[in-house]
């Protein structure tokens, strides 16, 4: 008998959800990905602070697949959808799908200021949080070779853009780091000192959440030491400055570290589906899918995770969460075997046990159903939740370790400045302070191609 | 009273060393480094290998001396000496001595060959080794994706040029990876039928070692699957091949991945005490000092580590090992702090507590004084005294766990791609094989500036 040929693109919550879900030998599936691993996006803020190293929040796709000898995986870039001849575009080749499903995922987007990407890097790889952490630690080195009092207090100001659960959690991590970690580290310097900001359109952090969770969480940000910021907006991002606007009026801050935690847009494969498909793109690039995450039309080809576009039962859009993803790909990875034999399913169920964010040691706050809760408790259960869904058991034990450590020590030992062959240059004079930018190129840059970002 | 400035070039073993060693208040030490960590270079092999995360091997300078409240770190370059005026200059200031001592160690050397850098990385930098790991996982990647038999036996061709230490360390760690790490990971290939050559120009491995030990290494080196050749020299390498030479003549291997752990040379700065103070310099740049390890006629400079070139007793060059600068860095902090007080101290003096190489899992060799043991006992001492000298007691955890973790599971969960933003590309045609090289430029490029290797 002819195996159903299913091809995956993207490793990350739902693709890999899919494929472990594979199981039936009828069907060869394959996982394309450009990246040879899986990432475990909601701790990478703990990356890009030095808490832990990029391995223990990552798992070799093929390692997770081993055993299951009816999927492999394959290292590609799709450029394109067929869906006449059936087939998946890559870079170098053609790969034919029987059922095809689509988990690209999301990507930063700087609201049409791509150029802000250089200034502003996100969160979403392991570069960027390689390339955060140099910035927040050499900002530090920078500053304890200083004299000008005010180059110092730019070196020591950090703005993070955007309130939702990434911009929460590395805000507080900086804070965290400037107060503890970095104790008795520097000689010129109080690292405790420095002005970590957080900036949020919307008037709260985390805005999804209950608005009462949504003042804890800032409650505890400030007791760490963050300047929280809300109904404020980024009007240009210069390399020394944040300019922003708000109902006051508008007003500037002096550094040259900014990150960013603010928008997402679809993966521009969104956009190649609903060119083959016609499928319909909602604002933020996402593809519309019926309830089973099919496209209408296309019963064989599926997009699922923060790359689809779906409402739950109320009508609400469901949103852009691993728990969502996670679901989506094992619910289809069911579908798709009660279709071999036949069996209709019932359209995909969000079960939403809750969400959470954590802020900084030893708290957090968290909702599932009725029940919202924060501080400590929130904490252990993030913690413990976190590291359940690690896939990977030895990262599992290993970041269990570590945060132990931390929690006791205060000490974060992944504290790398990397990627640069030296060291990161003097603050520039105050006269051509605007030239005041770290040397090294970009991740995109540095691959020598195009972004496609 | 006026504190004695002493400044430290080097971060590595030796100016560690010297460093943790003032505790002198009347001393105001000074330890320079370009990277803002110690790396435990011994171990760097197994971060080429996927085995340990960088941060596993690495301790920031800050953190290990952050409660010595008379001693400070400086990030800098430095580019020259100024004995007349007691200063070191930096990229950007300069910095003023008492004493000085440097430590600032060898680098790769190519002998002549600049070009085969890019071709063959070593094995010195968190860099390097992540760019070695990149280019091993890439490799098996590509060869899952060929079908021309002779590309896939291309791409699963690894070779190792040079058989001290590191080039056996790594050479081992590479066959492990390719027989019983990635077992099960492939789908078109079969990761074990990987060819590991590793190259030595002299008539056995581990030259310095006893010759029963070297035939013990190049046994279990075999007994790993990997093809031992030594008497060979490498007469030029290219991107798709290298070329040998050997009595019965000359041939080639073709690969791309080639890995240099032959020829080190002094750091430049060698050269630059040697323009200060009149210093000889040896055949490979080493620095020629006293047998207190100052330089003659200037008492108040010194070198330590690999960059000096000192004899033992017996008039037989001390070698370039990690406890030899360390052993050169306790002396100099009590020899400075005697002589504070005005006291004499005995010339330096090497205590040989042996030597040793790891081969593969639960193979080692080791020597110590007369006694000579190989095998898993040698293993063990390896395990358990390179545990004992990572510099961070966390790290120590950490690492013990992943080996114990490794050693039963003959998993290695730090196997990621990465500083490519996508994949690597696929192998060209045979037209244009000797355009085939990965297109991602060395960290000297990257960093944008020109390397000083």
């Amino acid at each position: 008998m002819e195996q159903h040929r299913v091809v995956i693109i993207g490793g990350g919550f739902g693709g890999l959800a899919v494929a472990k879900g594979l199981r039936d030998p009828a069907i060869a599936g394959t996982l394309i990905d450009r990246r040879n691993f899986h990432l475990f996006q909601p701790l990478l803020y703990q990356v890009a602070t030095g808490g832990l190293s990029p391995a223990n929040i990552s798992a070799p796709l093929r390692s997770v697949l081993r055993r299951q000898k009816n999927v492999q995986v394959l290292l590609a870039k799709v450029v394109g959808i067929d869906t006449a001849a059936g087939q998946v575009q890559l870079e170098q080749g053609v790969l034919p799908f029987d059922t095809l499903i689509v988990a690209a995922g999301m990507r930063h987007h700087y609201f049409g200021h791509d150029d802000w990407a250089r200034l502003a890097p996100g969160l979403k790889t392991i570069e960027e949080a390689t390339e955060i952490r140099r910035r927040v630690l050499s900002a530090f080195e920078q500053a304890e070779r200083e004299t000008d009092p005010a180059a110092v207090r730019r070196w020591l100001t950090f703005v993070v853009i955007g309130g939702g659960p990434t911009g929460v959690e590395l805000s507080g991590a900086i804070a965290e780091l400037s107060r503890h970690t970095l104790r008795g580290n520097f000689r010129s310097i109080d690292p405790a000192s420095a002005h970590v900001v957080l900036i949020e359109g919307n008037d709260r952090v985390l805005p999804p959440f209950p608005p009462k969770l949504s003042q804890k969480a800032q409650q505890s940000l400030e007791r760490l030491g963050v300047e929280v910021r809300c109904g404020v907006r980024v009007t240009s991002i210069e390399a020394d400055r944040v300019h922003l606007s708000h109902n006051a009026g508008s007003d500037q801050i002096a550094t040259p570290n900014v990150f960013w935690a603010a928008g997402v847009q679809a993966s521009p494969l969104g956009a190649a589906v609903a060119a083959a498909t016609g499928a319909k793109l909602d604002r933020s690039g996402r593809v519309q899918v019926q309830p089973d995450c099919s496209i209408a039309g296309h019963p064989h080809i599926f997009v699922i995770g923060d790359l689809a576009a779906l409402n739950d039962e109320h009508g609400q859009p469901l949103p852009g969460l691993a728990p969502v993803a996670t679901q989506q790909g094992q619910y289809l990875a069911r579908l798709l075997q009660r279709r071999l034999h036949g069996k209709e399913t019932p359209p995909f169920r969000y079960v939403d046990r809750g969400s959470m964010a954590t802020i900084g040691r030893a708290s957090a706050v968290a909702q599932t159903g009725k029940l919202h809760f924060s501080g400590f408790l929130a904490w252990l259960a993030w913690l413990f939740i976190h590291v359940y869904f690690l896939i990977d058991f030895q990262n599992r034990m290993l970041v269990l370790f570590q945060w132990g450590w931390n929690y006791f020590t205060r000490n974060r030992s992944a504290r790398l400045i990397t990627g640069v062959d030296g060291m990161p240059p003097l603050l520039p004079q105050p006269a051509d302070v605007t030239a005041c930018d770290f040397p090294i190129p970009t991740a995109e840059q540095t691959a020598g191609k195009a972004s496609d970002k």
